[in-house]
């Protein structure tokens, strides 16, 4: 297999804890000798699982590397059994950029599994968190939040598994977040995305979304802090002295039922909703309007429900052109755990 | 005194409803001979006072075109006394780009009153709102919200007057509007906006702030809705059985004390809010802090209130950069009307 | 084979007329969950064979869209005899773009065959018409016209093809669209078009050049509106009834000799053609010269032609630089069919 | 009067022909100490008059630039009595960008008289035009095109003049100039235009339209060639021996008649014209549709015409958003010359 | 006279040191309610002169904000008798980008004087620093380096004053710097620079010109650091004691001829220059040539000289346009002082 | 193997001397029928080896371009024993621009190898030479300079190669070159690059670094001129009575050690280097500070050296940001040949 260039001065296998940097080497115009450089700390101590910790997958999403940060800072390793591999940031030039994409190729990191090392810096990446990363852990938590284009309820996501133990492993695991919500995604069966690739290398896989629209929610900071905590716990590698009392989320599953649980604009205009987060839809019911704000005399165009189910996100920005996903119902499941 | 260049099939003295455009004669690349269309609705009867509805001096504040849109579609001449100009989207290339700014000459549009009928598009815009619409009318109201890079609570703004007798009356209408809050705001005394051009016309003016975000808030939609009609009835124009019942606001009057209102950044990072809107805080307080994202062993930095009151707007972008506005304070304040 | 991750609400199988939208799921900045829509019609009726017929392959030639766009509002099923699946905008957002490639990605369409289901979105399109499409498929008929940068006689082109037969009945098809002129062009062999793909297919395959220099043409767009339904009476899947008596095309083919067919520009400038379109040439003969505005002084450089002919397309915009496509000459060939 | 800083190495006073340059200082961030040179010819030689020759007005109009640049390399002083000013290229930052406004500043050279000698580059070219030039000259030749975004006949523009006298000299001197048709515009009465500054200064004035869309018309370069020699024997500069015999204008005289003459985009889509260049239309007529590519299902908007004429001018691009000129009539006007 | 909208935290007329910010209010689109945040030291003691030292006048010029960073950090009342202001990166939003102008408003700051208190942030700036500091002081000290696109030798630069006793004062003060050349700079007679506005002023004046290309020179940073104490030590604001032995620069006195003393480029291509900086040249000299690299049988076009002297300065990037300043010469001239 | 669809004049069998271009069919929005045209010269003659000569891999390296123009406007076939084939400016589109990397599609040439005949642009370039020129040829040289972001000392690069024959064939022609120095650059064993491309080819393969910063340095063009016709002499191909005499170069034999060796930026701000190029530094001795110019009070941050060496090469611009690469150590090796 090829070899991913990047190096860094961490040593996986070394007990104590350590924060540095993996450095991706990048030959560009204003800098031809330099690298990307990723944050990235590892915390070692006694017999416990790895967990990898990323953030950052998306860099207009903020709780999570807050979160992640302040854990590297808290951290020392007598509070752990296992390993901890904390990315807050993995993708640093759109975190740095505070886009989804990365300024730097254009590419959605998330849709660049299972990578190229020596592909484009985004490719190098991914290949990197598959190839080097997922081979030495047991379990993956990617905290998502719904960035600059949705506010979602802030919940923990359950990337669907073929294997039926790993699947209930997963299960137990995004419950043990306690989140608000617990919603299976599967993003159309893209196998491209990081929790798709980590359940492919047989990883515990914990997805979340922490409120969104590009800005800081401290309830989200909240919420994601505790979460993170509580699936540590779950796994073993942190003390329950050390974990949050908090956690108490409903018995409820709810999964994205497909294309029909997505809301879809039709025309330029502006969206205005008419349901707030949480509110429960039918199928067949309007679900806002697009206004035509310089034609003053054209109608306003009605969007409606395709699904039954709450609404679980919203798109944030008023502006809208055909195909931008407007609202997004999340549905009851069976959970077959 | 220079004249503007633009045309419009409006006639002003007409009595009835007329919609159309105020075209500027615009000459770029890819379009030599074409104009900018503003949409423009006049309606008339009997002999009420004229006053002037005003949306989209920002491109990306949506509940004032969205309720002038509606005004203009259901409004007939037999429901009103006097003449409504409504400009629902004054700015139109921004209200197109979504942008604060326009996209044409990068000029925020209440910044260039008194405008210049020979200037670029935007001074173009202001010299005729100044020049041409002011003279016609005896009163204004200013629609905005927070736009995309603010969240502000619902409120109604009081611009200052020199001049006590219209000080008193701009303060009756603007109480009038009935929003949660009341608030003085003179923007550092800035004398290029369209209210204090308006002030300096000495028209009754109301401004508004409406939420923000850059979103559409159903909720500031419908405050902004009832409080157009409220300030209507107020001034004449709007028979009473059409106003909507709402509108209790408040007694109490705020206002931005001045620069240490402002909380701003003085670091490049995302800022972490630590109140929600409405909160009371006072001068000393932590009101936030600055976190590192790609830089995580950094201790966040925390900013503090220099001003007691509550917190009245707050950032929206995650991503700072020293010398943006994080909180704005509003201080309680006498009414001297 | 990997799958598309696309949906559509239309049944390629059903009888009838279906309207809809091919949805690409796209996750970028400011639409995290959305799609990209392109419109996708099918009409089917009886027993004869399945066509597709494709427009906005570049986004700035209209001639086609145009016309399929009124196949699509005028035709009904009881028509046609088989099942036509139209789709007028294939690059969606290039068409909106109005320009040759994809805003998304940069690519040219064009150039992307087979495509690949996981890639960027035009990377997506061409695998979704190559590995859904073609195999529903007997024919297919591919619109362009010359686009921004060429100015080209209206003109139906044939695909090469190695075997024999079908090299035939493509030849039959392209004869029956009764445009002004019939050329062979083979794009120096490219295989990465959606013409050389529908061939090695096995798709009788015909493709068209209308005008161009990115306006439309009137005359163009009738040429297009009889040749398409030309081609369809001589498929069998329009009754003859309702296609046009027109297309008396000449009984000459042409076709691009090779490199030397094209006057490429030498300098960067501004060129001026000596002949019209329709002029006959011969290698040698001047083609034009390059001017240097900004420095009259300087004697403009003339161009030759490389190959006897007639002048079948020229370069639109004055302004030059080298490697510019000024010139193309199409020579008379045998008609091995 | 602030006085330009520009410098050249032209002797306006000397005998002879010198071909050399406008300097003008620009300190831009990758040449802090450079100049923006303007190419400028003088031809000197007896006693007639002073004549202003100018091309480039807008960078993407190539017919006088062409001719001019022949000019400035075919004639030599025994050809003229009088002096010859000749400004192939006024706005190079444009011409060289190939696009109608400067890439420096993103103005308009000809909305931007009389200048400012210390404004910005493109303010300081019609400062020097009209503080340093105009006072040498007895007459001004301003040669336009449509460029890219206008197709538009080939004709002569008269600029009206509120002295009669003047306005008649005008009136002759544009007739002499030979084109297929003779028209007055007054760009709605806009004063910052080159040739409403050159009327101001009293100077016989000269414009026209050659063609347009972007590109060289071999007979527009044609007509533009003959019809500055026949202004030049007109005047008395140049010995008729040299002059062409063509130039058999017609006597009619058109105007645009005012904003009803201009049928301007209704909507955002591609334009479909309904008639050719020089089709004689009435009010109230069809003159072209609106498609909307993507979608198909969406009944094209149709434009009608709003004033009795020709068809004078026509949008290029297909392309169009609300307020691109579509179509411009010229109507039949009295000669009160 | 209308006042800066701008606000700060210093207090002009207090003893002792401090930091702090001009804050000038700017709302964009992503910043509604910010301001520009222009760093701004004040260090009084004593009764000596009030000196205002700028740097970052163009924000790619290193060594006067660095040398100017260092005073402020390293001074101490006790060490001055006078006031210190000290504005180490005036154009700050020029510093953040390294350009040389603004990425605000596009506008060179030293092409703005005397401002404009309304106009946009760089007219403000300029404003602020003539309408309010210049006030204040009885000398300036602007700190430039070449920036991006120059190689200069280190020197000090007399900014020409009418007024003869004021010239002799800003002679001598300019020699105090001991650069290793004294230099004579009137940049075409410009009256929009800061060192030609505070000369008008009645300011003793003192310009630099620090190495430049974009990088800092160790040797330059020297250079500047002995020459503003220096300066200091000469105005009598600083002790001796704390000023450095260096400074023995040359008697001779330069200037800039004027025109001739330039070397433009004359076509696009690749400067390849024969002499060093310091090199003595003569009028007629071969100065370089221009490459056309992608065009290898062409000759290269060889530039000359137009002055006698010494190779001052030096384009820096490789690249040229026809009116690039590829190299400066100064010519030694009498000293009047 | 999939072939390219670029077409050339040039016939790499004929003995003489040809220039002309590699065209490459490029289909892009202003040039839908177009071509990259790479200019090519081949000069055979006798029996000689074949050598490939390139310049223009990055567009910002301009010493290489010069000297290959000058061998094919110089050199007759006379002068040779053997073929050269000379690339001066392979990657055309990035030295038009003169950037580092393709504006076409944003790729380093120097990391696409071995390239794709259907890829984008700079891909099918890397393909052309991987799979059609190096078959051709026994030997190869790549003229690399700094480019825009860094100073090197100029000197002669060995790429490692694997075989043992191999590498000695190619330390000796390196050493041929006669540089100021000789280095080991492996760039972290990035198999992507020209040089590593031809090792695997089996060409003796000769690199050079040619001072930089974006600029040309006469003393680099010697350096490159002498050394290009002592490596030609050395294999065989040039007469030595057209090689210069010059070529002294010192015996040590140097190598970047890895990553240690780089001095890395960990702030954005302004870069001061405390040693110039070729100084002796050792591990932990400090290498320049990063300033913070629109903080002053803020410290500046010291970075130190990771390896004993001489300064080999050095940032240009002054501004950094994380990850840049400030100074790069060259460690004495042994040369094992």
């Amino acid at each position: 297999m090829t070899q991913s260039i990047g190096f860094t001065d961490i040593d996986f296998e070394r007990t104590g804890k350590q924060v540095g940097f993996l450095n991706l080497p990048s030959s560009v115009h204003d800098d031809a000798w330099g690298v990307v450089r990723v944050p990235l700390a590892v915390i070692r101590n006694g017999t416990g699982p790895t967990v990898i910790l990323q953030g950052g997958n998306h860099g207009d999403e903020y709780e999570g590397p807050i979160v992640l940060g302040e854990l590297i800072r808290d951290l020392a390793p007598e509070h752990i059994n296992g390993r901890l591999i904390i990315v807050p940031a993995i993708n640093t030039p759109a975190v740095e950029a505070a886009r989804r994409v990365s300024p730097l190729d254009g590419l959605n990191f998330n849709r660049t599994f299972p990578g190229d090392p020596l592909g484009s810096i985004t490719q190098q990446l991914s290949a990197y968190v598959n190839d080097v990363l997922f081979p030495l852990a047991d379990a993956f938590v990617d905290l998502h939040s719904g960035g600059s284009s949705l506010s979602i309820i802030p919940s923990a996501i359950v990337e669907p598994a073929e294997d039926a133990e790993l699947a209930g492993r997963i299960r137990a695991a995004v419950r043990a977040f306690g989140a608000p919500m617990t919603v299976v995604i599967s993003n159309f069966g893209d196998p491209r995305t990081s929790t798709a690739s980590a359940v492919r290398a047989g990883l515990v896989t914990v997805g979340t979304e922490m409120a969104g629209t590009g800005t800081v929610s401290p309830e989200a900071v909240r919420i994601c802090r505790d979460g993170v905590r509580n699936v540590l716990v779950h796994l073993g590698v942190l003390e329950d002295e050390v974990a949050p009392a908090s956690g108490a989320a409903g018995d409820m599953l709810y999964a994205i039922a497909g294309p029909r649980s997505y809301v879809m604009a039709t025309q330029a205009g502006v969206f205005e909703p008419y349901q707030d987060l949480g509110a429960a839809v039918s199928a067949g019911q309007p679900a806002g309007r697009i206004h035509f704000l310089t034609d003053p005399q054209r109608t306003p165009e009605e969007l409606v429900h395709g699904a039954d189910g709450i609404v679980y996100g919203r798109r944030h920005p008023g502006r809208v052109k055909p195909g931008n996903c407007c609202v997004v119902v999340a549905s009851k499941c069976e959970d077959r755990s």
